[in-house]
C-alpha cells in the first residue's frame, strides 16, 4: 500500500467521524461539538450581564479562546476530510463555521477600545453556531418541509398584513396625531403592527374616541386573521403526512451535504453514490 | 387602411402594455408603476417623521409632484386604452387611481395653512394606490376566495365577539368603576376587546379581586374562542384545495376586469369574448 | 263563529306576528324590535360617559321609559299569544325579556340616592337584550353546534390550563414575592393567566432574573398550548360539515321554541306538532 | 373461612372503594377526596393573602391540620388495599400523595422562623395534589394522547423558536443597548420571547427607529409561526378521531394502575388479569 491509500483511508475515517452519526466516535465528536456550542453561547449571554462580567472577565476571555482555538481546529479537519473542500467552504455551514471562529482573533488585532462595539458585533455572530444544533435535531423532519411549501402563501399573507397596517397605522396617525405618542406615520404603523400581532406592548395607547374605536376595528382583525396562516399550514400538514418517505441522518462523503431520505442511492447535491445509506 | 384602424390598433397595443402581463412591455409597465407606488408611499412615511421633513423638505415636495403627474398620465392612458371608460371610471381600482392622484393638486389650490391637517388626511389616499399590488401577487391566489367564502361565517364571530364584550364590558364598569380606570361603558367594552382579542395593552387594569377574577374569566375565553376562526378557515381551506382550477392573470380588453380562471372565454364582468385566455 | 273562535284566530295571527319571520309582518316586528333593542343599549352606553350625562339626562331618561314601555307591551303580547304561557314565562328568553324591563320600574319606586348604584346594576340586565339578536343571526348555524359539541374538551382544556396557571403561580410568588408586585398567590394566578394567554399587560412583570427565566417558560406553554383548542374545534368543523341537514328559522306555536331542522314535524321542546315547517 | 381470606376480601373491597369509580361507595369516596383536595388548594391560596392571613389565622392553621390528617390516612389506606405497595409508592402519584402530606408535619418539628419561607416552598408541594382531578377527568381523554403523539414536533418548534430567540435578541441587544432597557443578552431574549409569543408585557420597549422595525419583523414572525404547533395538533386530532376505541375508568387491582381502554383483559403496567373491566 502505497502513502496516497493510506492517507484516503485516514481521511474517509476522519470523514465518518466528523459527518457521520452512525459509529460511536461520530456521536462522541457531535456530542462533544454540541457541548462546544452550546458553552460558548452561554459565555457570550453571560458575559454581556455587566455585573457577571465585571466578576469574571478573564474566566470569559479564557473561555473564549479555548472555544475559538476547538472551533478553528474543526474548521480545518471538515476541510481536510471532504472530497472538494470548495463546495463545502461556500456552503451555507462553511461560511457559518467560519465566521464562528473569527471575531476573537479580529478582537486580537485591532486593540483600540473605541471599536469595542464592533467586536460585540462581531462576537455575535459565533450565535449563528447554534444553528448547527438544528442540523442534528431539525432538518430529518417534515416540519420545515411544510412550512417550506406554504411560504408562498405565507408571504402573501405577511405583505397584506403590512399593507393593512401602512393604511391603518396612517388613519391612526391623522386620529391621534403626535400629542397622543403617535409621533409620525412609520411609528404608528409599528403601533398597528403591535396591535395587530395582538403583542400590545402598551408604550402607544390611542387616547380619544375614535382612536379606541379603531384600534378595536384592528384588535378584531388582527384576532380573525390569525387564521389565515394557521389554516394555511394546517392543510400543508395534513397533505406532507401521508407523502413522507423514511428519514435518515448520515452524510455525503464527497460534499458533506446531508442525506435526509432513506431511499436515496446517489447524493442530491453532488451526485455521489452513497455507499452505506441504510 | 383608415384611421380609425390605425388608432383602434394603436389602442389595443396599449391596453396591452397597461393591462396585459404577459408581454415584456406589459411587464416593463407593471413592475416601473410598482416602483413608483412604493416610492411614493415611502416619500408620505418619511414625510411625516419631524425630523426628515425640516431636512429634506424640498426634496419631498418635487419628488410629490413627479409622482403625481405620472399618476394623472397613467389614469389617462386606463380611461382612453379601455373599450368602457365609465366602467373603469366607477369600479373600485377606478376610483383608487383617481384619489391618489387629487390631494396634491388640492394642495395646489388651497394655500391657506390652517387647512393643512386636511390636506394630510387627502395625502392618505395615496396609500390606497398601494392596494393596486395586492392585484398582481393577490387576486390569483385562493387564499382569499377561502376568506370570502367564510365571510358570513366571521361576521357571525365577530359580532358574537362583539356582544359578549358588550355584556362583559358593562359587567366590568359596574365592578371596577371610573376609580379604577373604568371611566364609562364604551371604555370597557373597549378594555374587554383588548383583552379579549389577548393583545393587553396594559393602560387599564383591574384593580379589584372580583374585577381580576372577571379578567381572568374572560382572558380564558378569549384564549378558547380564537380557535374558532381557525377552525373555520382550516375547514375551508381543506374543501377549496381541490375544487381550485388553474389560473392565470390577464385582463379583459373591453372593461379592464382581471381575468382569473384559465379555462374562462367570456369576461364574467361584462360578458365579452375573450381572445388569447392561455 | 263563535267569539273563542275569533278570539283563536286573532292570537294565531299575532302569534305568526311575533315569533314568525316568514309574512311580511313577522319581518317587520323583527326589525323594530332589533332596533328598539340596539338603541336602547346605545342610550345605556352612553348614558355611563359623564360628559354626555351631563348634557343630553332629560332625553336619556325619557328614551329609556319609551323603551321599556314598548318592551313590557311586547312582553305581555308574547305571554298571550303563546298557547302555554308558563312554558315562555320560565324559558331563558322569557327571564330575560321580563328583567330587560323591570330596572326603569323599580327606579321609580325607590328614589333614594343611595341605592343609585344598585340601580346600574339592574340597568345593565337590558344589555341582556341584545342576546336576543343572537336568536336572529346565531341559532340557526353550525357555529354554535360545533362548539357545543367539542364543549366536554375544551372544558377539560381550560380546567387544564387553570391547574397549570395555580401550580406556576404558586412558583411565581415564592420566587418574586411581594417586593416585586406579586403580592399573594391569587394575584400570582391572575398573573400567571394573563401571561399564559399571551395577553400580557404588564402591569406586574417579573424582577429577578428566576422569575424572567420560569415567565419565558409559562409564555411558550402558553404559545405552544393555543393549539389544542384550534385543533379541537377544527376537527368539530370537518366533521360537522358532512352532517347538516337544512336550517329553517320558524318558531313553535305552542310553547315558543325555535325550530332549527327543517326536516322536523314535531317540536322538539313540548313535542307539538308543526304545521307549516318548510 | 381463615382470617387471611377474611382479610383478603376486606382488602379487595378496601380497594374497590379508593381505587374504583363504579360502586356508590367508590364514587362517595372520589368525590369527598376531590372536595378536600379542592379546600386545602383554596386555605393555600387564600393564606397567602395578607389581610385573610391576619384575620383567620387560626382556621387556616386547624383547616390545614385536618386536612393533612385526612390525606396521610389516605396515603395509608391505599399503600394497604393495593397487593404490591412498592410499585405504588415510588409511581408518579405515589410521590405526589407523598408529598402533598408532608409540609404541615415539617413545619411542627422546625419552628424556627428563619425557616418560614422554606416552609413556604414546602407547603406549595400540595398544589400538585390538584394534579389528582386530572386523574378524575382528563386521563380518559384522548386530548392527552394527541399532544403526547406530537410531543416530538412540538419539541423541536420550542428549540426552534428559542434559538431565533437567541439570534434576534442579540441583536436587538447590539441595536438597543443598556441605555434603552435592553441591559444584557439574556434580558433581550427574554423580550425576544415575550414579543415573539404575542404576550408583550411593554416594560421594556424597542426605542430607536431600527429597535422598532426589527420589533416588527420579530412580532409578525411571531404571528406567523404561531400556525405551526397548532397545524401540528391538528393533524394529529384528525388521526387520533377515528383510531380511538372505547374508554373506561376503573383501575388494577394488583398495582393500582389505571385501566383507560375498555378492550383490556390484561394491566398494561404489571400484566395482571383484569376481572371486571366492562
Amino acid at each position: 500500500m502505497d502513502s496516497s491509500n493510506i492517507l484516503s483511508n485516514w481521511r474517509s475515517k476522519l470523514h465518518e467521524v466528523i459527518y457521520g452519526t452512525h459509529t460511536p466516535a461520530g456521536k462522541l465528536f457531535d456530542i462533544t461539538l454540541l457541548i462546544a456550542i452550546v458553552y460558548s453561547i452561554i459565555i457570550v449571554l453571560l458575559e454581556s450581564v455587566r455585573s457577571f462580567d465585571d466578576k469574571y472577565h478573564d474566566f470569559f476571555n479564557i473561555s473564549e479562546w479555548i472555544i475559538t482555538i476547538l472551533f478553528t481546529i474543526e474548521y480545518i479537519l471538515r476541510i481536510i476530510c471532504v472530497s472538494k473542500p470548495k463546495k463545502y467552504i461556500f456552503s451555507f455551514y462553511g461560511v457559518v463555521d467560519l465566521l464562528s471562529t473569527l471575531p476573537k482573533y479580529i478582537s486580537f488585532f485591532i486593540l483600540d477600545t473605541h471599536f469595542l462595539s464592533v467586536f460585540r458585533a462581531l462576537r455575535l455572530l459565533r450565535v449563528f453556531r447554534i444553528l448547527k444544533l438544528i442540523r442534528f435535531v431539525g432538518e430529518s423532519n417534515n416540519l420545515i418541509r411544510a412550512l417550506k411549501n406554504s411560504r408562498s402563501k405565507i408571504f402573501i399573507f405577511i405583505f397584506f398584513v403590512f399593507i393593512v397596517s401602512i393604511i391603518l397605522g396612517t388613519i391612526m396617525y391623522l386620529i391621534e396625531g403626535p400629542e397622543n405618542g403617535f409621533k409620525s406615520i412609520p411609528q404608528s404603523i409599528y403601533w398597528c403592527i403591535v396591535t395587530l400581532t395582538t403583542v400590545g406592548f402598551g408604550d402607544i395607547t390611542p387616547q380619544t374616541t375614535i382612536g379606541q374605536i379603531l384600534a378595536t376595528i384592528i384588535m378584531i382583525i388582527g384576532y380573525g386573521i390569525i387564521a389565515v396562516p394557521t389554516g394555511i399550514v394546517s392543510a400543508e400538514f395534513a397533505s406532507t403526512k401521508e407523502k413522507t418517505p423514511n428519514l435518515t441522518n448520515s452524510s455525503c462523503e464527497n460534499c458533506g451535504a446531508d442525506i435526509i431520505l432513506s431511499d436515496a442511492s446517489y447524493c442530491r447535491k453532488c451526485g455521489n453514490k452513497l455507499k452505506n445509506n441504510a
